[in-house]
Parts: structure tokens; sequence; C-alpha cells
């Protein structure tokens, strides 16, 4: 699995001195020539948006989407850090095509860690092309590659899509703050099949939305969230539906891994809404339900307190009808037209106690259904972020 | 300070067997004589709301106001209990009534513990008439009824507001679930004012938008929030807005109580925003702020990482321009511009390591302000809430 199987594509990952001690912080991704292929973003949403995300976003406009590679940094977020930090930034891209002989605005750039710390360009610089000219094919490139962009991941993440005639690599990081609308994390992908820019885009969009898009762990939106595509063009021309599939596939498996991976988390909640009156409004009431801290705090205990899930749904904002609602964990069904019911409190213990719970609500009113990632919330996520030091 | 306090008002506290070991469950507040007199109510917006809520909405809109007595039961919602839910708690109305020679649609109920549990109406119902048979003025009886509708709640919540001509008594339970929009709580307020029920419902509305709707805890609103005002019209005529205001003094007395008392806080938030584009925007903002659980793990562990303030005031979905965003604790400034500010680091340590903890943000943008109260987030939240047996 990695993100330079894909033909045309090569990696590097090293320590340029961002985290202490050596810790590897800077990867590179670059087409094997230096050449710029199409390339695609999908950014946050957030209006603090980092430097990092502003020079992206400016640069595939810029080229219309022609990318020859991807730097990306952990440690410090470049973000809130005025025009110092979108100057860091551009020197950091501006070094890295020197490296792989490009032009800078050929050139997109992830950056991940803490908020409004100045950003060490004059420490980091020097370091970067060293670490650009170890740039290789091959499985032990793409790992580098992926490790150093973690954060306080405790695994890299890594996923390979083989599709009929092309092959999609990606990897990505991200522990807290994942929501929908991607929250601090980053994920790159590539591809060698043959598309233009503009279907690369919306095979993208489809892709995130089906994705990263439908997980949550503390509802939170970053100032970072990038996730990026290269398309080599080495491989077939898929369909835009296969181009499409084969990216959520892949951007599907690096969003289990982030929430399996979430800081703190004992547990995977799968929440799925069906009956709902949209697809829309399904959607709505399962991230009310995922994002609800007491919800999350009754699977860490594995207590089925379907009561929350009710209140939760009940005030989603979305069309609800307290007789008509039933809630399941896993196959148990605990609520039934809108009551307690009876009940197998043996086999529903067992379900709570794997890693991976489902809730599923049956709001009994239409045909809109849709699932959401989340976990649950206990002691570990308090202790990994109630200090930054 | 209490329920009894202005003129006309008797009080009761007693256990009638919800909760279990003879702790205080249902209290009953009513008028000295038993005759009806101007009464008003702002609900749950919850969708799924509890027998109680719907009861006392269908009371108040058949009597245009007028309400003799109001029974409060503690220990189990009557949430998510169906059409047995509402014959227990019309049953509890009529029990009420009959003790203070009233007719049932004069009696409202407010009912508050966990959801989706039958209530034990056999159980509860003959001891009803003893408890309302208790009932008397004075401070003591005002305690005793506090004390029977707490369920979390580590102390007993009162209020009183002397004003011009008029007096008013509140008591309230309050935990977890503390939300905008009330979640998970009860107040009930009592007042002599000589006003009609119209204008007291529109005292009471802005009373409650001005104090309970500006405090969070975990961002939910339950099933069952109630607050309700009787009016026995022995004192003073007073303006509206003196009505008003004294409402509002007695309601945010009693939401600075809840939040100082919500579940396993260990401090409380003072998020003020300033320069936003309108007042709504920058209540949107402050609650954005104040209802994250980063913000709230940071507040837990007393550090200023001020880039999760900024990252979620440009997640809001309010007017922002990060280069003219200032944060500070308390008077210390520690970003500006959008930038890290130098600032006195034993002053920001002093100011986070008080229980009260104040945070300003200034969009820079217009002049629209305003604040949230909230609190941290740390082990004892989960500690209360991961099961709840």
């Amino acid at each position: 699995m990695s993100i330079t199987a894909p033909a045309g594509f090569v990696a590097a990952g090293g320590s340029a001195g961002i985290k202490a001690g050596g810790v590897p912080d800077v990867a590179v991704v670059a087409t094997a020539d230096g050449r710029p292929v199409p390339g695609a973003g999908v950014f946050t949403s957030n209006l603090a948006a980092a430097a990092p995300v502003q020079l992206s976003r400016s640069h595939l406009q810029a080229t219309a989407g022609q990318v020859a590679g991807v730097v990306l940094t952990s440690g410090n977020a470049n973000a809130a850090t005025g025009h110092p930090g979108l100057e860091a930034a551009t020197h950091l891209c501006t070094l890295t095509a020197l490296g792989i002989g490009a032009r800078p605005e050929q050139v997109l750039i992830c950056q991940t860690g803490l908020i409004g710390i100045p950003f060490p360009i004059i420490e980091v610089g020097p370091n970067i092309r060293r670490i650009v000219g170890t740039r290789a094919g091959g499985p032990e490139s793409a790992a580098a590659a992926a490790r150093a962009i973690m954060t306080t991941d405790t695994v890299p993440k890594e996923a390979l899509v083989r599709a009929e005639g092309f092959t999609v690599g990606a990897m990505a990081k991200g522990a807290a703050m994942l929501a929908p609308n991607m929250a601090t994390m980053l994920a790159l992908c590539t591809t060698d099949a043959a598309v233009d820019a503009v279907t690369l885009q919306a095979a993208l969009r489809l892709a995130v939305n089906a994705s990263f898009n439908v997980m949550t762990v503390d509802g939170a939106t970053s100032t970072n969230d990038t996730v990026l595509v290269l398309a080599s063009g080495l491989g077939a021309t898929p369909s835009s539906a296969a181009l499409a599939d084969a990216l959520t596939e892949a951007c599907t498996s690096l969003a289990g891994q982030m929430v399996a991976d979430a800081e703190g988390a004992t547990k995977v909640s799968h929440i799925r809404v069906v009956g709902a009156a949209s697809d829309g409004a399904a959607h709505q009431a399962a991230r009310k339900v995922a994002d609800s801290m007491l919800v999350q705090c009754s699977l860490n205990g594995e207590d089925p307190y379907w009561g929350r899930v009710v209140s939760e749904l009940g005030s989603a904002g979305v069309d609800f009808a307290m007789d008509k609602v039933s809630v399941a964990y896993g196959d148990v069904v605990v609520c039934a037209g809108g009551v307690a019911a009876a009940h197998d409190a043996s086999a529903l213990a067992a379900h709570l106690a794997g890693r991976h719970i489902e809730i599923v609500c049956d709001l009994g009113l239409g045909s809109g259904t849709a699932a959401v990632l989340g976990t649950d919330l206990g002691y570990g996520y308090i202790d990994e972020n109630r200090t930054t030091s």
C-alpha cells in the first residue's frame, strides 16, 4: 500500500527540524520526471484558513490544476502566522520546486501541527533540498512520507486501490478534530489514471463527501484540512464514475483508519439513520447523534442509554415524530414506537463490548438514509488535549 | 432566598418513591389559597418533548395562562414513555389539583431524570396527596422543594430578587446537558407582581433568552427543559421592563449556579465576542467557542492555546477576517491582528488558574457583542455520564 504505487510518482520523508529530536516532519511527493500533471484539491471551509491552504488554493488556480509535487510538513500548522507565515509557505514551495525541477506554483503545500506559532523557516529551509533529493519510488519511500506527516497519530495511514486499468495510492494524517468538513486532517492521493484536472476535481469532491465528510470525532473543522490528488496519466482513462469510486474507496479506507486512531478513542461508532424525510435530513440527524458528548460518553461506558440518542434525534432540526422512532444497537432493538422495547440484554451487552458499535435509528418517516462514523469520549481524549506542551 | 418569598405562595418537598432510599423526589409549589393566577412557560424545542412538557403546554393553552400550582418530580424524566407516560403525568396533575383544591388543567408539571423508563405512577401516586398536604410558606418549605428537584446537582439552586414593589423567587435544577435552548434544566419562578398572563409570558421569554439561553455545557437540548413563572398579583404592577429585568436577574443567578455546578466542571468560562458584524453573529461565534470540546479541554488543562479559539471563530459560520481578530484571556491579549502577541506569561497563568476564565474575542468587524457562559471538559464529566447505573 503506498503513495508511490501508481506509475509515475516518487516520494521522500525526513527530518527538517520542525519537530525536536530528529523526528520525521517533512514529506515530499512528486512526479518522477518533475513535470506537472493534472491535480485537484478540496480544502477546509474554515475562514481562519492557514497559510498553506491559502497558497495551495492559489497555486491550483494559477496553473489551472497542473501539479508537479506536494510538500507536507508536520509539527507546526503555520496557521495564524500572518504574512510571515505565507512567506514561509511560499519559500517551502520554491525550495521543493527547485529540487524537483518545477515552477513554485506547480507545487502544493500541506502543513499540520500547532496553530499560532511562527514557522521556523530559517532552521527548516536548508533541509528541504536534502529531503527532496532522497525522493524515490517503492514502498519504503512511501512509508517514510506517510510517517513524516504524523502528529498525534499512533500509526501511519496508507491506502491502495487497484481498479480496472489504473491504481490509486493514498496517505493521510488525522487524529483529533476530525469532523465532517475535514478537521485537522491531511490526505494525499496519487493515481496513474489519465484524466484532466476538471474531471479529477469533480471526482475528488465526490470522494471527500462520501468519506471524510461522514466521519466525526469532536465536530471541529480545522484551519489546515486539505485533500489533494495528482494524476500521472500513465494508466488507462477511466469513466468518471470509476475514478470517483476508486478515490472514494481509498479515502474511505483512510477515514476508517483515522477514526480508529482518533485521539483517546476506545470505540468506533457507526451511526446509521434510516427512514428520514430525505438523505440530507438523515445525515444531519446521524451527525447530531455522532457529535453528542453524552452519547459518546455512553459508548465509552458501554451503556445502552438510548434516551440520549432519541433526545439528539429530536433536536437535530429535522422532521421527527416521537411515536415513529426506533433505535437499535447492532441487531438489538431497544426502542420501538418511541418507547422502550423488550430485548435480549446479553446480546446488547455483547455488541456494546466490541470495538465497533452500530446505532441504527429509524425515524419511520421516509426513505432518507445516511451513515456517519464517530468515536466514544473518554479520558484519553482529555489527556491528549488538555495541554499542548 | 426562596420560591415562597413572594406573597401568596406555598411549597412542599418530599419523597414519593421515584428515587430509591427515600431521597426527596417530588416538589409542589402552589398559590396559598389554591386559586389560579397568571402563569407562563417556556419549553424545550426538542421534538422528542417529554409527557410533562406536552401536558404543561396544553394546560397553559386550555386555561389561557391560569395556574394554581406546579408539581415537579425528579428521578424519571417520563420521556419516551408513550401514551402511558402522558396518562401518568395527567394523573400527577390531577392528584396535585385535588390536594390544593384546583382543576387539573390549572396544574403544570415538570419532570427530570432518565429517559425511556416507564414512570412508576402506581407506586408514586398514593404519596402525592401526602406531600401536597405538607405545603406551607417560609424558607424551609422552599428549601425542601428546591432539594426535591435535584438530580446530579450537588447543591440546590435558589434565587431571590427584590424589585420596586414586587419580589421574584426562583428555584432550578440543572447539571449536564445545559445548553442554549435550555437542556435538562427545570426552573420555576414565583412573583407577587400584578400582571396578566400575556405580559408575564413576554417577560419570561426575554428573561430566558438573556440567561439560560446564553449558557452551555455540552450543547445538548433535552426532552424536558421547562421554565415556568406564576404571578400572585398581591404586589405592585411593574412596568414590562421592570418585570423582565427582575425575572432576568433571577434566571441569570440560577444559570450561573447551574454552570458552576455543571457535571464534573472545574472551570466556568465566560466567552465574550465583540466586534462582530451583529449581536446575532457574536452570539453564534461565542457559542461555537464555548461548545468546542478542544477549547473546553484546554480550559481544563489551564492551557492558553488560543489557536483553537481562532479556529472555532473561523468556522462559526459568521463574518470573519483573520488579520483583524484578537483574543485575550482576562486582560491578557495573546493574539492580535490574527497572530501571536507578546504578553505577560505569569499574568496569563494566574488568570487561567482561577475558577472563572474569561476569553474575549474581538472580530474587529463591527459593533456586535455577546457573551456565553460555559465550562471546561475534564474527567468529571465523563465519570458522570459514561454509565447511568
